[in-house]
């Protein structure tokens, strides 16, 4: 693909597409407003388009050089195509190095887990993440989910925007790989797993947390993931049916976040 | 503790201390020549005097209101102790809102991985990370390894600096409960580490890897883990015992490098 197989060309930093997506990057309101999101980098990019959402290619000169194969086969799949330059590609970027290729790409699907909650598979794995505030953090959580095939992601609604640019990067397209469902509060969320027929464990470390070697996750089973600070509140370890602890045997007061997650994940996901 | 028990006062950012603290910071050739690291924060300038190795203890007025305790603490076990405004503290932080304290210690371990390895026990658990990249990353697995107890880690002498501001910070004070050990080049440590007759796990999607799940780590055994883009080089694996896998089931292509150090690091240590 060559730059003269791209129909547009944007070289103003006004533009009002370009201030579109700037906007896009920095308010949750505007994109759910729109219904659209951004996404930036050639892996990102070509995920989001072979999950079909892509409406606007954009790369810079540089990028159509590099990444030519990959961006034919977006531009495939997508209306618009526009070059932009250097100087665009550093103000929708949030990042320090841009690879100066991004997307607008639509929110087709339908995240609300409310209304998914009847159609859930009663073996399914899954994972529900409560309250959490770091974007990276909720990124590389999706990310293990994907990579050992857990069923769908559940976050409460006071977790970061899914379609934020900081989570987006850090999930690595794994976020257009399996559902990642949005739900209310965290008792809300607990009670519609429960109903569901689903078997909770509450990952705390609590008096009577079973270590998580002596867990068998059954088939229809979910982990429950709370605050990187707080850890999960009292009422929804109690809604749990069981509370699971990471064995810790040396000095360190607790794990990072994601870490704790990917184990507890990897167990969740693990073949006996 | 109150402003008042602070023997000295620094104002001016120009002071020579405080240039010094802002070097530690930012070049690591200069903490190795003075044999010198600066702590921040409340959390691991505790951890730093707890392991003896603060010399001075510098914190704004509003620092030494909130945390009027732990400072007390800290200031027992060194001799010099500063009241330094605002200014001087946004000078020398790392962080967006700084604590604002900070110490000033001396490297008095020898992390050297040469002179250690003649005394190394045989049936401990050691992580061996080569030419690891991102400090954040190597900050959260030394976490880990704290967390589940880890005999030792070994760090090929391409990582980043153990002492480095976001290395520090992500150990959350891990670094001062373990023995953290710097060698050579990969093959060297390897080597080093099979000599002294530990088994060697390497962890790389090979074909015929072991799945993780298959795996006894017996007593005397390590898990060596590569760059988060690259992996291991060929090289490497080829001089490890055996090669080891995380099981993947979905679509993601690999999962986050500290991820996966956390898995292959709880399983490690796992009582079976």
């Amino acid at each position: 693909m060559t730059a003269e197989m791209f129909k547009e060309n944007i070289t103003s930093r006004d533009n009002p597409l370009v201030r579109q997506l700037k906007q896009l990057c920095d308010s949750r309101a505007d994109r759910y407003e729109q219904q659209a999101f951004v996404t930036e980098g050639i892996k990102l990019c070509s995920e989001a388009a072979s999950a079909g959402l892509v409406k606007v290619l954009l790369a810079t000169d540089a990028a159509i050089k590099k990444y030519s194969e990959e961006l034919a086969a977006i531009a495939a799949n997508c209306g618009r195509n526009i070059v932009i330059s250097e100087s665009i590609a550093a103000k929708i970027s949030d990042v320090k190095s841009p690879q100066g290729v991004f997307c607008l790409c639509d929110m087709l699907d339908n995240r609300n887990f409310a209304d998914k909650i009847d159609y859930m598979d009663h073996n399914g794995k899954y994972v529900l993440l409560c309250s959490l505030q770091d974007p990276g953090n909720i990124g590389t959580i999706i990310r293990c989910c994907d990579a050992f095939g857990v069923t769908a992601v559940v976050l409460t609604k006071d977790c970061p925007d899914i379609y934020s640019p900081k989570l987006l990067r850090s999930t690595m397209g794994s976020l257009f790989h399996l559902p990642v469902m949005i739900g209310g509060e965290g008792e809300e969320v607990v009670c519609g797993l429960r109903d569901a027929g689903i078997k909770l464990y509450a990952a705390a470390l609590s008096d009577n947390s079973i270590p998580l070697g002596r867990v068998n996750f059954e088939k229809g089973s979910a982990v429950v993931i709370g605050n990187e600070g707080k850890g999960l509140p009292q009422k929804i370890i109690e809604l749990c049916h069981e509370t699971v602890k990471i064995e810790m045997r040396g000095r360190a007061e607790s794990l990072n976040a994601a870490a704790a997650a990917s184990i507890l994940t990897y167990k969740l996901m693990e073949e006996r």
